[in-house]
Parts: structure tokens; C-alpha cells; sequence
């Protein structure tokens, strides 16, 4: 994929969770892989509004943070860009910033995870089959020293070879997928399921009909 | 109604119900009979992002699934949206995947359905003429065997004759109509009346009006 | 106002609300005074989409419902708009039937009524000057007999001068401006006000901050 | 900044926060420095509808509240205005009126304000540069003398020098910055965290992992 269509799809992309409230403020960022070796990425500059990105936004970057095109710096999680490439093969990566992903990764951080079992809408994760799918969603600690953030998501990514997605405590999510696509799908994906598992648990706490709540 | 007019509608419903994130991902799936002898659907095709589909995306099949028209391949639901044309004369059908569908699907899985009964809204479905209609809407446990659950689906059908949805558990809900429009409100109806039932038992949980609750 | 103005208003009002689900399915119904004396109403028509109203499907009736324009047929709901106007002197009367008017129409029944006393935003209610206003939005048991429901409105209006809007219980609210503008503000404010006492009662559950909930 | 390109950025944001709900009915009011000395405000009329804003909407006036351009009054809340423009050097000063604020403004009231800490979205923020940032927000009681709140207002701003936002109780949240987009950009960050916040504490009503609750 050429850099000018990697920057019209993250544009649009940017509007449609801006709409949705998962990038609010200049929260997010964003990135396809346009080259793989030498690897070259499209990503979203620091502290822009994902709401209303333009082609000037989407920097060129390669692997060592040089910026080829665009204007802006590369956010400082960029590294954590990097890590999900390297160890996923991913062509896309996307990070949003949801009221559901900080309340969730909040309340379930001494858990280290989050459980998604049995919901349909697992389908929809790359090489999942069935609803029965367990889906452990490992959280990490937020950290401003992104070395080491990007340090501990590398051997988080290996410890959970089947994870999707990881939660940056108080901080929202990460995923990925083969392409741009896939990643946009598997956003929609995790996001509807944290806004459901956090609906639910309010919905039981009152009725005879509490089996053990989701997502603990 | 033609093939290229159906699809029209699909697409325009799609959107709304995407707008609404009532079919994130590439979950949901809608159909329009568009001949009754021999039976054709004008059908969304699997793994399409229901709000961006595009005329190619609406399958024009047969009663054997084979395709006519379009790009791709019927979802496996499509053996559901027959048991519901055929048991039902219906002439659409509509699939979303809603956060509060899928909450109380859930939480009222046990019971096998779940009661909506008193609400003015109810008087959109088709045939209901008062508020004090008592809707029950079955919930099925969902089955990644389509053959057994389109089976388990069509025995339901049977025994609810006045039901105008079924829901799936932790899958969403399923409604249909003469004509697309008025499936598409039966679909805003039934959204609009399992938020109502779940915020009403979060706002109960406190004071002193708490008469029994809704839906259980 | 002439009907065509009143029209183009009333379609402008139809797409605000549905866009925020105020007015899903064919519920809602609203009116404009385009003659006093005698009397006619633009009045939206019976059982049609709130969110892609046309022209033709905004009625121009005379004081008896005899319809002098439009496509279809005043909705049984139009005796209310004719109480509204006659005893509040109104240009303009919204019907809208969201979610949090449903639900504390229901859990609130038993009173007869809500209160809503100390927030700034009932400042923007027709002759309300300080947030320290209570306003009692009485609230009365639906009836599919609309002669008899449009008698007890009636009486309500009368017994309750000061009130600003009415909420029919488990089906939605009633308010009413001098003008259209005027009564599309109060829809936004009462809308407002209901689901912020849904929300605060929710967050109040837990906490040591808990003064008298509103609303009861 | 020229008043007319102030007034463009205004139209613009009132649309994107009415979208949201948080300027619902006429509520809000935003303005821009186009002048430092001598001061020039271009501040939105009261009693408009933010999200329908027009160029003569936008009112051009000095320090005496004097009106050089535009149609209509400024807002008595001018006044709270011109103290943070005054005491805080800000360019822009925007304020909304969200269900969350208003939720969380009156639970929190007592407490003399809210503590936000821990979130990474707090680093959009100016000058913040670690999720482990506290901020406090102080929660003015609302007061129609608005002689009297401002200076209130004014007192707090001094109190606390640090503080990016001020809640008015039951009323709504006032933040600036630098530009109309710094401003902008706070406002979508407190709106989230306020929301965020709101839907914790219910989230962990249940369930074994509830630390001390956010906010209190």
C-alpha cells in the first residue's frame, strides 16, 4: 500500500472513531505498514485530532524514527508501533482512547487481564471460530519511560501468542491486524465488547439471574 | 420489488444501524425477498462492514444459497433468514448486534426469553393496537451449527406464533417485516425497548418506586 | 407562519431528535399553529418515520381534524396537541419518547409527578430566572382512549399552571413553546434534565455524597 | 485573530459539542481574545443555539461589555469570561454543559471539587506531562449574582493556580487555553474524564476489585 492510500484510510478511520468518542482531545494514534524491508510506516504525528487528520498529519517513518514525509514529530508511543509490527506481522496497528477501555483496564488492572468468553461478536477476531472462544485481553501498567513500556508489551505479546489486544491501564487499546481493514474490524470488535461487559455487570446487580459476571 | 431496489434499502439501513453502533464489526445481516415463487433474497453478503456496503455487497440468491448477483458468499445465518420468510411470510429480515441486545440476551438467557410488556412503543409492532400488549421475545442459545439452530429457530417460530423477534444469546436479535420498512422499525423499536428495560433496572437499584422489574 | 415554513421546521425538528434517538420507529408527534383563529395545526401525520419526514407527510388540519393538505391521517395523539394549544395559548407542541423519559415516566409513576429543582439548565425554560426553580412535571397513566386521555391532560394543564411539559408514563413527554424554536429548546432541556436524574441516581448508589437523590 | 476567523472557530466548535450533547437547549457560551489590550472579545450572544451558530451570532465587545458587532446581548456569564481571560492570560474560554458535568458537579459538590488522577489522558492537558498528574477540579456553588461568582471564580482561579478547568455546580464545566484549539481540546478531555469517572463508579458498584473510587 503507497503512503497516500495509508494516509486516506487512518484519515478516515480517525473521523469514524472521533465520532464514536474513542479519540477525544488529540488521543490515539495510528499506523500502516507501507514497507516491510526496509520497513516504513504511516503514522499518525503527535498531538494532532484524529477527528480531523489531514494528509500533512500522517508522517513517514522508518525504523529508526526518521521522518520521511509529513509534518509533525512521531508520538513517543511509536515504539509500541514498532514492537506490534515486529512480533504480529501486523500491516496495521490502531490505538484508541474509549471511556469503556479506561474504566475496564482501570478496574481490572490488579488482574493483570480481562476475560471475553462466549460472545458471538468474538467471531469477528482474526481466526476465531467460535463464540466459545476465550479471549484473555492482557493489561498492562501505564509507564512515560515508553522503552520500557514497549519492553514489557514485547514480552507480553510473546507470553500471549493469541491474544488480539492489549489494554494500557487507564490508557485504552491497542490492536492490530493484517491490514487497515482488519484492524478498523477488530476496534469496533474489542470496543463494543468492553461497553458491553461494563453494561453488564450494572444490569446484574440486581435480579435473580447473576451467573458470574462477565469479565471477572 | 427489484433486486437493485432492495439493495438500496440494505445499504441505507445499513448505515443508520451502523450510525447507532448497532452493527459494529461486520456483525449483523439483513435480507429482502424479492421473489416469493421461486423464492429470492437480495441478501448482505458474509464479513462485510454493514455500514460502508456497497451494491456488490447484496447477494442475489436462491433457496439453495446459490448466488446470482454480487460479490461473495451468504453468510451461514442466511438458513435462518429462510425459516423466517418461509414460517413468518415475511418479506425482510433484519439481524443487528446492539451492546443492550446482547446484554440482556445474556442476563436473561436462563429464562428463555424475556417479557416487554406496558410500553407505548410497543404499539409499532405490527398488529399491536395498546401499550398493555405483552410481548414475549424468546432468547435461543446461540450454536455455531447453523442446520441445528435454523431447526431450533423454526420449532420457536411455532410455539411463539405472535413473537415478531427472537434474540440470540450474546448474538443479537432477529426481526422481520411485510417490507423492509417495516422490519427497520421493528429493529428501532425492539433497540429502543431492551435499553429502556436494562437502564430502568440501573436507575431502580435505588429509592422506594420500585415496583417489580421490567423483563424479568 | 405559513404551512409550508411551518413544515420545513417541523422535518428540521424530526431529523434532530431522531438523530439522537428521541423519536425511534414512528413514535413522536409534533405541531405548529399556522392560523389561530380559526384554528390549524401543521401536524406531522400518523405512523410515519420521524427522522426522513417529506412535506406531503405534514397535515394541515382545521380544528375538527378534517385535513386540508398532506398525505394520511392525524395520529389519535392530536386531541393532545389541541388541549396543549388551547389551554397554554401554545404556537408549537413537541411529542418526543427517548429512553430516559420512558424510564423515569415509569419508575416515577406512583407520584404522579417529577421534580426538578436546582439545575441551571431549567433556567432555559419560557420565564424561569434562576436554577433555584422546582419544576413538577406531572406525569399521567397512559390510556389508549385518547377523548378520555385528552380530558385528564386537560385537567392536568389546569391544576398545574406553572408546569412546562407533561409526561405520559412509559411513553414519553409533552412540552410546547410560543414558538417552534421555543419548543424545540424545551425538548433539548427536558431531555437533558431527565437523563441527567437517571445518571445521578446511578452514580449515587456508592459514596459517601449521597443527599436526597433528585427527582424523588 | 481576526474577529471573523474567531467567529468561524466558534460556529465550529458549538456544532461539534452540540453533536455531542454538551451545549443542548441554548446552554454554553465560548469566546476568543481577538484583542489583549485593548481587550476584544468575540463571545457568543446569549440565548442561541450553540449548535446552529451564525457570524452574527458572535458578538464583537470591549471590557465595558460594550457591543461593537454582531446581533443581540452578551451572556451575564461574560463576566466569568473576562476573570479567567484576566487571570489565566487565555486566548479562548469555552464552556459546556454535559449530563456528566452536571451529574458530577452536584454529587461532588460538597467536596469543593473533584480529583482526576491517574489517567493518561490528563497529558493532554497544557503543561502536563505524566498520567500520574492530580488534578484538581474546584466546584464553584452556581449563583445567579453574577457580580458576586465572578468573583468567586476569580478567588478560586488565584487558589488555585494549577487548575485547568472550574466546575459550576449543577451547571457545567468552564476550561480555556492558549487558542481556540487548546480550548477545544480541554474541553474534550474533562468531558471524557468526567464521563469516565461517572461510569467507574458504577461499573464497580459489585465485584472484588474495587480500590478507592476515582473522584472522591
Amino acid at each position: 500500500m503507497s503512503h497516500t492510500q495509508a494516509a486516506e484510510g487512518l484519515i478516515a478511520a480517525g473521523r469514524r472513531f472521533h465520532t464514536r468518542g474513542w479519540v477525544l482531545g488529540t488521543s490515539g494514534n495510528f499506523s500502516v505498514v507501507t514497507s516491510r524491508d526496509p520497513l516504513r510506516l504511516a503514522i499518525t504525528a503527535s498531538s494532532v485530532d484524529k477527528g480531523a487528520l489531514e494528509p500533512s498529519h500522517i508522517l513517514d517513518i522508518d525504523e529508526t524514527c526518521a521522518v520521511h514525509g509529513g509534518i509533525g514529530n512521531p508520538s513517543a508511543e511509536t515504539l509500541l508501533h514498532f514492537e506490534i509490527v515486529r512480533r504480529r506481522g501486523a500491516g496495521a496497528v490502531l490505538h484508541t482512547h474509549s471511556v469503556w477501555g479506561t474504566v475496564l483496564s482501570d478496574s481490572h488492572g490488579l488482574d493483570r487481564g480481562l476475560a471475553i468468553e462466549g460472545y458471538e461478536m468474538l467471531k469477528g477476531l482474526d481466526g476465531v471460530r467460535t463464540h466459545e472462544h476465550r479471549e484473555w485481553v492482557p493489561i498492562v501498567p501505564n509507564d512515560q519511560d515508553m522503552t520500557r513500556l514497549a519492553s514489557v508489551v514485547g514480552r507480553i505479546l510473546d507470553e500471549h501468542p493469541g491474544a488480539h489486544a492489549i489494554l494500557l491501564q487507564r490508557h485504552g487499546i491497542y490492536t492490530w491486524g493484517a491490514t487497515l481493514a482488519d484492524a478498523v474490524r477488530h476496534i469496533e470488535i474489542l470496543e463494543f465488547l468492553l461497553e458491553t461487559i461494563g453494561r453488564t455487570r450494572a444490569y446484574r446487580l440486581r435480579g435473580g439471574h447473576d451467573g458470574p459476571a462477565q469479565g471477572s
